[in-house]
């Protein structure tokens, strides 16, 4: 099984990716998003693996974007902490480095560590921590350090220096697996919807009505304003999308009453996929 | 007046600060946004500007966690659109262009734009936007453009070589304005919470019927799920943070008295600003 992800071989994506699917599957590292919704679309991959939110930085709404764009579903969800370590060359030791390469964010979400650690090293700004670590390797860089997964250490392979830098360890980020067809979850499920309602006061809390209810347990819910008319489906200025996940399958009375429930207030509705609850 | 933002001088955020302010005020640029708290917090600076959501990138988790940190009050809002510029060395043309430096965020929202305009330079990802011209005039450098507001362009000073570069023209960046004393807003006002309740059914519905009892808008509502106890208020593991945003001062009384209807149902709860309405 081929499982795209965005980013270099040992990117977080693809920790992720091992995580829920074992080390069994191809993953298939991909340039940008756009290109692991692509890879699914056209086959090229069974399934594709996208980050959607973290703890600290929020939700990635380019994914939901996508999701609306392309014609997947979402059939699986992971979670996983994401702890940065500080790699280099075999043999480098701290005193040798005067550069630490990373992903922006890596390096801010590092930024006490690296003060302490490493006060003469310069930060210098990369496209993706996986790919810091493999431009080391390549250059053969005894200088520098990267800040990036244990699985891009072992990948190239390089030295761990330091583990879990990051400043602040609640760290999480959740990735949706997406696929051509749906699933039928067993057991424990959840459902991702995208809606939007014309800005009149109330309008949310009706929607919320239909899950109150039913005591359809939410999990996530998040408002997104559109400005003007050129994202919005129905064209109209000014509207909301709500991303609402729920406990439960749309293959359950209840799920599925809510949802029709549902529509008959919405001017736009999407189910984006039922899936096993991930842990 | 004294106005810190995050970035060097050209950042968007002192674009924001000049739209707001006007420009006879003095922008502070700092390093990081706690940079910016502490020196509302010190009294270095009058009043604070930070990010908060883009319209394509979502929020910015980690200025919430700030505002909860600080004993700071939110005064203000604005919202600018976020228009992305080539820019270069006076006399430099598109085809001596071989390096596009910018903050990779910059960088994506430009992509489609470009592969068709510059196929043949490499994209560099830096630190932020304006610190990329900044670069480009203290180097002298003739074969690099960067991507960056026009404000970045006029204080360096450089030339634009190409406007509105984004592929999505909806990029829009709201702002919040800090300050270490509330104001009484006059005219249309919001206010910004933030609360947490136990995970339980239904939780998140009553905590909106506060609002939809007293026809109360709500223009903002994102759930963050909070791991562990480590940031929980109240030290119960796997709780909701809700930050909402209402149309209303907490001067209102159907607004205070929602707010004390709120208190009665949620385990950890704070207003973090009444302030006058953004356009």
């Amino acid at each position: 099984m081929i499982i795209a992800f965005q980013g270099e071989h040992g990117a977080y994506s693809e920790a992720a990716t091992v995580a829920h699917f074992g080390e069994t599957v191809q993953p298939l590292p991909c340039q940008s998003f756009e290109t692991v919704f692509g890879a699914v679309t056209d086959g090229t991959a069974d399934r594709g693996l996208i980050p959607v939110e973290n703890s600290l930085a929020g939700s990635i709404h380019r994914n939901y974007d996508l999701l609306l764009r392309y014609d997947l579903t979402i059939v699986g969800e992971v979670q996983i902490r994401i702890a940065h370590h500080l790699i280099a060359l075999p043999g480098v030791k701290l005193t040798d480095v005067f550069h630490v390469y990373s992903h922006p964010q890596a390096l801010a979400q590092c930024e006490r560590s690296l003060d302490e650690l490493l006060p003469q090293a310069e930060r210098v700004p990369a496209y993706d921590t996986a790919g810091s670590v493999k431009m080391l390797r390549e250059e053969g860089n005894r200088d520098g350090a990267a800040i990036a997964s244990r699985r891009a250490a072992d990948y190239y392979p390089m030295s761990v220096l330091c583990d879990d830098l990051e400043d602040d360890p609640e760290n999480y980020t959740r990735f949706l697996i997406l696929s051509q067809e749906p699933v039928v979850p067993e057991g424990a499920a959840k459902t991702s919807i995208v809606f939007s309602m014309d800005n009149v006061p109330g309008a949310l809390f009706k929607s919320l009505a239909v899950f109150a209810l039913r005591d359809i347990d939410l999990t996530k819910i998040e408002s997104r304003p559109l400005r003007g008319t050129h994202s919005s489906p129905s064209g109209k200025p000014w509207q909301y999308f709500f991303y609402i996940d729920f406990a439960g399958s749309v293959r359950e009375t209840a799920c599925r009453n809510a949802l029709n429930h549902l529509q008959e207030i919405t001017s736009f509705f999407r189910v984006l996929g039922s899936y096993p609850r991930g842990v």
